[in-house]
């Protein structure tokens, strides 16, 4: 009973041995990341298309459900740039933003992606996020990053801009362009600039001044910090918001509000779709994230408990006033640089935010939205990374043609529609290739007991027995094919009297491939030729001995391809000693 | 260059080898199949939903291209039940039943049909009509037989009914139930229960009666006519027409017209998805029945340029006033049956339709449509046949799965629903289980080189190398599983130095799962632990050497896994001589 409670709440484990060194490391890391999180909070909700302290709000309770129900000792929970982008894409549908339906949506949308992750946890679906592949998933978060950086661009301009997918967001920044604000220009140019070179050049420099490599990765990371303050003192100093630069203004002062998600059967609807996506690509990018820093510390990570933590987590962020959350990569990997012990980390970082909720909301009035904007730029395109396209081309066209396809549409048509076809894509061109099979002819490698094809290695072969080794599952995309092969091969004439199919690559034969092997095995008795298995795994024997397949069949079940060959040749060939 | 031309219109080769002996054989099974065809053409186009001379249109011009195009000796093309059904379901969307427009969509869906068929012929796609797996098609024909029969009750009960899913039919029909005609309730009942007991008793009776066994068949063939002639000249002679009973009517005297498919955008983007899955389903009924019969003659049949010959036949269709058209089964065995040596037969058959749908239309005036519902019913009830599900229960859960599904949608929801949920379920099915593949730990068969299971086979193993056979391609949905399961298996402890994993399965390594390798690789290395690979083929090898992956491989790559055994066990186990 208490095992499978700790199993689903495993705060209940790693509790109880809870001690004085874990809470001192706990409490450090908290508070480096609470410094870093303020500005990238107000930023992605900036993102989200919502008011600056909703991302402030998604980033407390959430991060404490995680700290209770997730498996990660350093996954730090909390509003991160792609779900952003998907919030602000799907909630555009069915809101304007700005009005109070807007906000409802995003935390209805946070509340259902909590509901249907708690539900793939329950339901042990953990393995659905794997048919996101590597080359889609890496195609998404380059064009992602693209995306992301370009919806920013209106903030650094100083201009109003609209649109959720690349040739919206260009076409709309070009009408507008007459509008720029120098100000603002020339704040978010000097900020982002900044921040590049915060993020490149200042650490190396700190390093050759002699300070501290920890040190100095400290105050790398609080440099989006000193940019905040920086700008917002210029223009609290100087006027500039009655200049037109845009800021943040007055944000309330207050814990995260009890919210409640919208019941309303039209926007559930609408928002169904997109809430799965979000759910499955948020899964994917913690769920990477924490088994990268597990293997640091040789822990394990249970994905389908990460799916309840998650799913907590974005319940939690739907009833106080947030939006989608999921473990993010930047915060997480500082949470275990700062030396974070517990997922106790995470739940001292909450307090940070609501403390910063509650008193320092009224600091950042003068914040301009260039600087979030120049954050945002920073963080995201260190995400672009077109080198998979190279090294997908030399591998795989197959795999090419995913990461191309997810690459345009998420550009074009933007994410959901990304990442589906790529989805979709991978899938279907794995389906083409297993429905034409690999297929080999074999012989015996000489001195051996050993079988390869009879085209790359010198293996004996004899005239009158025919070895195919088929390279694939046998089922119905394929199950025509090797009828039809076979055919063609025995249908040249000659003296081919005996057909074995080599089958220790064959995993499955389906319904459909067991028909396609009767008729096989009537036709070639019609030619006089007899039709012998070998190396048929035992899985598949099993299968086939509920059949009438084995007693119809003209020939028989060799247990080894070499036992075939003894058998079927005059004798055993001339064999040498095993080395 | 002539070469080419005689691939895609075969009857350049088979036309120039044309005889006296040939012409005869032809003639005699035209003969045959043309008095067997009249009935059915009426019925199936009633079937459809249209006016009966659009059956025989349908079965004039385009087995005339088919015997140009197609490459079957003996596929007779015209209207069949399951595609008559998909024609009325699909139409009956767009249009009302007896209006112009009705028809004229009719023959639309025929010429998209055919240029959809063209286009998969020319692209050399027929492969894609072997994702309708056997468990899909036999699911659905005896769900369509089922459909096509109750479709037909309003007409051997003489009451008006709808709907084109079973509960639909059904409850029209319970609605409608007061109306029932008394007489042609009679000639219905009467009519099928005699069709029944020709197709089952009267072949024996009459071999019995000492009537040789070609001839009987031909008796039993021309019994649907007598049907016809019989209440025909019932309903004519005793004036029934007048008392409520339906008839067929006056039926135009006229070689087929030429039509002209529309081109409304509307119409054709609402008739596509109907069009595509009429196109497969069509073409895979007519390849099976093709193949069918050319093994029985040792001919070969070309999927694609089969696609062709279909194609053209349906545009043919579309531009003459016909409907989707296909290779039928009955048919076609008929006309084999009958002796027909090349597709010169079908053109044969075509002039007896022309002069029948010229001369012999106002003989049928008075043919009562119960009669052609109960002809209808009896072909179709042949296809029902529910063994499959008690088959597929034994062999394969999966399998069991995709027939019921088909079967159930098809009834509930109708033929497009079903079939496509089939297909769909199908490869769910399949990605499932190939994202959790079985896996096997394995041991040396004493006295061999051969390695099996060391769960199921007594085998020799080492405590220090484990031997690890995938039992399936590794990508991208199972990419994960294979590193779970090799540190859970090592994690454990104990004395493992090497891990082999025998690929003798793998078939495919695609981008994904070349990421999980190189992480496995790195993380037994940190272990202390070196990982090989054995029996890698070929175009996995090649594959593999476009990356640095086999550079930092900490262990080998081994040819046979014997070879590994040797190189990683102390030395050779004892070895008996083989045999």
């Amino acid at each position: 009973m208490f095992e499978t409670l700790r199993r689903y709440v495993p705060v209940l484990d790693w509790g109880r041995r809870y001690n004085r060194e874990a809470l001192q490391s706990d409490m450090m890391a908290a508070v480096i990341v609470t410094i870093m999180l303020i500005p990238q909070s107000l930023a992605y909700a900036m993102l989200a298309g919502l008011p600056p302290e909703a991302g402030l709000y998604a980033s407390i309770l959430p991060i404490i459900l995680y700290a209770i129900f997730g498996t990660s000792r350093a996954l730090a929970v909390g509003p991160v740039a792609v779900v952003s982008l998907m919030t602000a894409a799907a909630v555009g549908q069915v809101a304007e933003q700005g009005t109070a339906g807007y906000a409802v949506a995003a935390l209805t949308l946070a509340a259902m992606s909590g509901a249907i992750l708690l539900g793939m946890g329950l339901l042990r679906l953990g393995f659905l996020a794997n048919f996101l592949s590597h080359p889609v998933i890496a195609g998404f978060i380059t064009a992602s990053g693209l995306l992301i950086a370009a919806s920013q661009i209106k903030h650094v301009l100083g201009i109003s801009a609209s649109g959720h997918t690349l040739p919206e967001m260009l076409g709309s920044i070009w009408t507008n362009l007459g509008e720029v604000n120098p100000i603002t220009l020339v704040i978010g140019v000097t900020a982002t600039g900044f921040l590049f070179w915060v993020r490149k050049g200042l650490k190396p420099l700190l390093l050759r001044r002699g300070m501290r490599p920890r040190l100095a990765d400290v105050v790398q990371k609080a440099g989006p910090v000193l940019a905040v303050v920086v700008t917002t003192l210029a223009v609290w100093g100087l006027g500039l918001s009655d200049r037109g630069v845009s800021i943040v203004g007055a944000v309330p002062q207050s814990l995260p509000p009890l919210t409640l998600p919208s019941l309303d059967f039209g926007l559930l609807t609408a928002l169904f779709v997109p809430a799965l996506l979000i759910s499955v690509i948020g899964f994917v990018e913690s769920i990477s994230v924490a088994q990268t820093l597990a293997a640091k510390k040789r822990q394990r990570i249970d994905p389908n408990q990460e799916l309840i933590g998650l799913g907590a987590a974005n319940l939690g962020a739907g009833f106080t006033g947030g939006y989608p959350v999921t473990g993010g990569f930047a915060r997480s990997v500082v949470n275990f640089d700062a030396g974070a012990e517990t997922p106790a980390a995470g739940a001292y970082t909450a307090v940070g935010l609501a403390i910063a909720a509650m008193a320092l909301t009224p600091l950042i009035y003068f914040l301009p939205t260039a600087t979030l904007a120049a954050t945002i730029i920073v963080a995201v395109l260190s995400l672009v990374d077109f080198s998979i396209l190279k090294t997908a081309w030399t591998y795989s066209k197959a795999d090419f043609a995913a990461v191309t396809a997810t690459i345009l549409l998420t550009l074009v048509f933007g994410v959901e529609t990304g990442v589906s076809a790529g989805v979709i894509l991978s899938i279907l061109l794995h389906l083409y290739k297993t429905s034409k099979p690999h297929v080999a002819e074999v012989g015996l490698v000489p001195g051996t007991q050993h079988f390869r094809n009879i085209h790359r290695h010198k293996v004996e072969t004899d005239p009158a027995v025919l070895t195919i080794r088929i390279d694939e599952s046998l089922y119905f995309p394929n199950a025509r094919f090797l009828e039809d092969y076979v055919l063609d091969r025995v249908g040249t004439g000659g003296p081919i009297r005996h057909v074995v199919l080599m089958c220790s690559a064959v995993n499955v034969i389906d319904f459909s491939a067991l028909e396609a092997l009767e008729a096989l095995n009537h036709r070639l008795r019609d030619m006089g030729i007899t039709l012998h298995l070998s190396e048929v795994k035992g899985p598949v024997t099993d299968r086939l001995k509920k059949t009438h397949f084995l007693d119809d069949l003209s020939g028989q079940v060799f247990l080894s391809q070499y036992d075939a060959w003894v058998a079927l040749t005059a004798g055993p060939p001339p064999m040498k000693s095993a080395e």
